[in-house]
């Protein structure tokens, strides 16, 4: 089976990896970004273009949400299956006359940040049986773990990833500037980080809260809110209202 | 010296706990929650009591902070040192004529979950360099990680922490509703988190930042906050808004 990936971001280059150390060839690395590509290229070993997409039975795009519409038109075979990585969108918006998937990794992608591939959650979706198995071999290839998923749930997930990722590093991202701005160096705070993520392998999450706002401890609140301002005094006041909100405090 | 550790909450038994696997003894524990008391009495081999406070060169109050005040004053002896471990507190608060200080570990305690002690920073504040001496000395057999620390600065690592840890959690716990409310198992999300935290061990998480706010994604934003509502739908609006910030988009 000839395959081509779409995209030369995060994305596409673990997924190039994940597929490159499982032994499954690559025809082809296809995008706009001419040096990523050819650093991903050099890196993998996989021929890669800006211009010219080599034909293929399955196209994999990794490439931002905002782009995946524009970006599969350049696909004009009809004879293939085309699958995007996005966690939102339908299938639909894939625009051909190709079958349609959804090939969807659950994990938070950096270039510079090696992955266990086989714990990656997959999440699959496509247009007939044949297709589903077709994609369902290749990630199961990768990872342990592939699953079925419509367009509705697979929105949820994404929903909860971004919750449970996204937002929290962007509060650790706040924390820093806290720390950074009292020259308490965030290395401090890396064994608490690590036991907040431990704790909830073994306790649910709402039995695991600790804190002030938990405690209703009304004196450090207000303390706190005095040392904040702007974004980090916002989200203060946010977090802390959904937190005793969540315990009916 | 006789150490005395008042309290029987999380923290009272992971202080207790370490005490007694470094070999250091505790003379007594004290509180009012006998049923608490009885089960690290028991399970540490310390004897406990409700009602007749032992007479002791230290005294460690582990109690929610708004209590520290209150608890202090059962303590009636002047030759004595009196330390709480509350990260927002001042030394002051304690109410009595002995030496004060101040003994906080940075982490998150539960009673139900095992902590490595070794790793866990401890900030010590005290009125003298001899009870400096004396603290550090005890934190240095816990833990590899013991430093100085001003109430000032203090409450700024509270505050970082409040952040990095009791927020995060929340998130967490708000993740799961939303995962649990479309029949999605949460483990699913375990290996993303873990890999969120792995992440900012090597990256400063201002430059780990994935996600649709960071990428000004409108639709997918737009699309999420139709699947959201009441406190989570604020969070959402909240951290998107600060990442926003933050990237100047």
């Amino acid at each position: 089976m000839q395959i081509v990936i779409i995209g030369s971001g995060n994305v596409a280059y673990h997924m190039a990896k994940a597929f490159t150390l499982k032994g499954i060839p690559l025809a082809q690395l296809f995008g706009r970004n001419e040096k990523e590509l050819s650093q991903i290229s050099h890196e993998l070993n996989i021929p890669y273009s800006t211009d010219h997409l080599e034909e293929a039975d399955l196209y994999i795009i990794c490439v931002s949400d905002h782009s995946v519409e524009e970006v599969s038109k350049v696909i004009t075979g009809k004879d293939c299956l085309v699958a995007h990585t996005s966690g939102s969108l339908s299938k639909e918006v894939l625009a051909g006359n190709y079958r349609k998937a959804s090939f969807y990794p659950l994990q938070t992608f950096s270039k510079s940040k090696d992955l266990e591939y086989e714990k990656i959650p997959f999440f699959i979706e496509a247009e007939n049986e044949e297709d589903q198995k077709i994609l369902f071999g290749l990630a199961s290839k990768i990872s342990e773990r592939v699953m079925e998923s419509t367009h509705e749930k697979r929105k949820y997930i994404h929903l909860t990833a971004v919750f449970a990722c996204n937002f929290v590093n962007h509060l650790f991202a706040r924390a820093k500037e806290i720390s950074d701005s009292q020259e308490i160096p965030f290395d401090y705070f890396l064994p608490l980080i690590d036991e907040t993520v431990q704790k909830i392998h073994e306790i649910e999450p709402k039995m695991a809260q600790t804190g002030p706002a938990v405690r209703n401890d009304v004196r450090i609140l207000q303390l706190h809110e005095q040392l904040l301002k702007d974004e980090s005094l916002d989200i203060y006041k946010t977090m802390n209202h959904s937190i005793q909100k969540m315990y009916e405090l």
